[in-house]
Parts: structure tokens; C-alpha cells; sequence
């Protein structure tokens, strides 16, 4: 059998440290190319390059990975890959390992998860790595633990058509790691945004701050009560919107009448 | 009773003719404050600046609407709004009038339905208006019907929390129009994305292009069937990407054996 063809993605760009750890543990598993933004891309979500022109360089390497850098935000580095720069269509798509968290309501703002989305999108089997540690010398032998236990279910298990995986890591040491929970997205929202400053001339900026405030605090199988319980919190994720829900409940709003 | 008091906001920027338009028509029902993106958005999706900070201007108007451009995205203008702009929560969000679709998949790359999903996430009802016509000098007649069947809906009703409405107008005369419709996100994908060109060094440069597949035409109560058969379609969506079915299919993954 041929080895898996994996496609490597990221929204910290080519010199995070997380990225050389999945690439590291992703080549045990199957023959790698990295596809990823030019510059650092957080907070870009599944955003694409519609105003301007892409541009395409290759990293030449010492091993047989083969990496590319874009202009532009991870999911157009996703886009561009299928349309133009690979032969044929990748068995798997992994994102990260990210600095910093993409759980809970995060995963709206995420580019990595904007890359996993989009190969859910393309029909391609792939999952998300975030590591809750934002430091450029974040520790990753949980997070490559991590890897090599979640990469081999995706291929020996099928999932539902566009469902992606979003798994995010406690920053922990190895020994007080508790296992894996499958769970769902914890609803909550970012206040206090907004730090206002004054420049030289007077005028105000506003820089992006703030904290996250959980609304489901203490409420079981949320991403976040998962992580604060030194596990890794794995949640199944498809692009679709749809609050099917409503579907039934605005059937009633009789617009037509 | 008080007046609603309703933000605007699109991803079009400050003078797109359909952002005039929705003004025109929520002004009818209420107190009105816009704030978009001081230059058209296309394509940002969910996506926050967090490496630059942002700037906010008022513009003069010769009515009492309340008018602010900002530097940044379109869920930027509604996240700065909140935390800084604003005395007082918006009774409603209202997004649009949009020069082209925001159908199928591509609410997941739109910035104006970035805006919609972000008031859900702050629990402020909240809708998206999309027109089936890029070109700049669309007619918004049947869109403003639109609006005007949709936003008391709104408000007589209560959706669940976070929910909020996708809604795609059919490009057609008003004397064509066959209803509305509540329906879901219609699957596909979009392909052939880049167009590859030369530099005049013999450089190459891509730009995103393309056509959208679907991948379940003629699915009743999919949201591009509906407009195809020149009714507008509306899709509830909620801030939310976990597939609830999958959570059961992989709690047999057994990570942990």
C-alpha cells in the first residue's frame, strides 16, 4: 500500500516551533508536503485573498518534505495547493501545532481551524493541533504524543462526509495527562476587547485585547471543562451553519400570509 | 415603548448602494447606528485584527443616523461597536444589503454574515441581506421588501439563543418573486479556483477565481434550490461548527485503551 500523501498547513507560518513538531511526527506516518501563510495569519478564520493576487515560493530542504510558503491566509494556502501545486488530492490535512488555544468559541476566529474546515469542505479527512500555550518555546512532547494517538484513528476509523476534528491540548507535563474526551464547542464570548491608547498626535487607536468569559462554566463535555481537567478535548466539527433547530421553530413565522 | 435600537453593518464598506438602501429601510423601524469597514471586506469571514491597531472615524450625516467607517474587518466594527463606541447593547444587527450571494458554502468565507454570527454570540438577534447581483448599481426594490417582511418577524418572535438569519435574495423583477422560504445551507465546493498569470519578470501571481459546485442540486429546502425557483431563502445559523452526530460515532474511538 502507498504511503498516506499528508498536506501539513498552520496560521503561525513557516518558523513556528509547532509547525517543525507536526511535521516531525507527521513524516512516521506518510509522505508530507507544508503549505503555509507567509507571515503569522492569527484571528484570520476562514478568510480568503480576494483583492489581490497570490504569490508562491518554495523552501528548498534537506529531507524529502517538500514546503511552500504563501501570500496569503491559511485557507487560500489549502486552496491554492489543490488547485495548483499538488498532483494529487491529499489523504489528510493537519493544522498547527498551534501556540495558544483554539477551543471553544475560538474556533470561529481560527485560521488553523479555517484550514481543517476547508479540507472538510474538499472531502478530505484532517484535524486541528492547538497547544494552550501562546510562548514561542512552548514544550511539545505531550502535543506529539498527542499526534501519533489521533492521526492513526482518522485512518483506521471513517467520519461522517466534512467532519473535521479540532483537538487542543492542555499545557501540561506529560505525567499529568489524564486522556482524550470527545466533546462539543463551549459557548462563551470575548469581553473587554478593546485597550484605547492615544498616539503622538493625540489622536485614539484601539488595540485587540481582552478575556474569554465562559457561559457554560462547570457544565460537562465542553472543550474547556475538559482542558481545565488536564485532558485533551477533541471536538468533531463540520462546516455547515445550519441550526437545524430553528428549522422546525420558524416552519410558524408564516412570512408568506 | 422605546424606539429598537439597530446596528448596521456590512462588508461592502461605506459606500456600497445596498448599505444606503438597508439604512433607508431600518430607519423605518428604528434608531439607527452603522459602523462598517472603512474599505470593502470581501471574503474576510469570522476574521480579527490582532497585529495592528485599529483606527475609528466618524462621518458627518445630514440626519440623526450615526455613521462610524473603522479600520479593520467587518466582526472588528461590530466587537469594537460593543466594547467601545456604543452607550447602550443594539436591540438588533442588521448586515447588508450585500452585492452578491452569501449562499450554500460560502457563509462560511463572508464577512458580512462574519458580522451577523458575531451578534449571536453576543445574544443579539440578528440578519444578514444578500442580493444575487455583484454589479454596483443592483436593484435593491424587492430587497428592501425583503427587509421589510424580515425585521418585524424578528422582533415579534424569538429565536433560540445565538441564532441568527442568513438571508439570500433571488436577483429577479419584484413581480417574479414567488416567496419566502426557510431552508439550509446547501452543500458544495467551490473549483478550478486560481487563474495563473506572468509578471513582466516571468514571475508567476494567482488570482482566486472559480465557479461553485453543487453537490446536492435539485435538494428541495436547500437554500440554492430555493432561489433558483425565485423565492429568497433564509437559513438560521448559529455560531456553533460541532457535529453533534459524530460526538456519538467516535465515543467508540477508544483513545484511551
Amino acid at each position: 500500500m502507498a504511503k498516506p500523501f499528508i498536506l501539513i498547513s498552520n496560521d503561525d507560518g513557516p518558523d513556528a516551533r509547532g509547525l517543525h513538531s507536526l511535521i516531525k511526527v507527521a513524516k512516521e506516518f506518510g509522505d508530507i508536503v507544508v503549505v503555509v501563510p507567509e507571515e503569522g495569519q492569527s484571528g484570520k478564520s476562514h478568510s480568503i485573498t480576494v483583492k489581490h493576487p497570490l504569490r508562491v515560493r518554495e523552501i528548498p530542504r534537506s529531507d524529502d518534505v517538500i514546503f511552500y510558503v504563501v501570500s496569503g491566509t491559511p485557507v487560500d494556502c489549502l486552496k491554492i495547493a489543490l488547485d495548483q501545486l499538488l498532483d494529487k488530492k491529499p489523504d489528510m490535512v493537519l493544522s498547527g501545532i498551534i501556540h495558544g488555544s483554539n477551543s471553544a468559541i475560538s474556533v470561529m476566529y481560527s485560521g488553523t481551524m479555517g484550514v481543517v474546515l476547508e479540507a472538510g469542505i474538499h472531502r478530505i479527512p484532517a484535524a486541528g493541533f492547538s497547544l494552550l500555550n501562546h510562548t514561542y518555546d512552548a514544550d511539545f512532547t505531550l502535543s506529539e504524543d498527542i499526534i501519533r494517538m489521533v492521526v492513526p484513528k482518522i485512518m483506521e476509523n471513517s467520519l461522517p462526509e466534512m467532519v473535521v476534528l479540532n483537538v487542543n491540548i492542555p499545557d501540561i507535563n506529560p505525567e499529568d495527562f489524564k486522556g482524550i474526551e470527545v466533546c462539543r464547542q463551549t459557548f462563551g464570548v470575548w469581553q473587554g476587547e478593546f485597550e484605547k491608547r492615544q498616539d503622538p498626535s493625540g489622536n485614539p487607536y484601539y488595540w485587540l485585547t481582552g478575556y474569554f468569559e465562559n457561559n457554560e462554566d462547570g457544565t460537562p463535555n465542553t472543550d474547556e471543562y475538559v482542558l481545565k481537567r488536564n485532558k485533551v478535548a477533541i471536538v468533531p466539527v463540520k462546516p455547515d451553519l445550519t441550526d437545524f433547530n430553528s428549522l422546525q421553530i420558524m416552519s410558524e413565522w408564516s412570512f408568506n400570509d
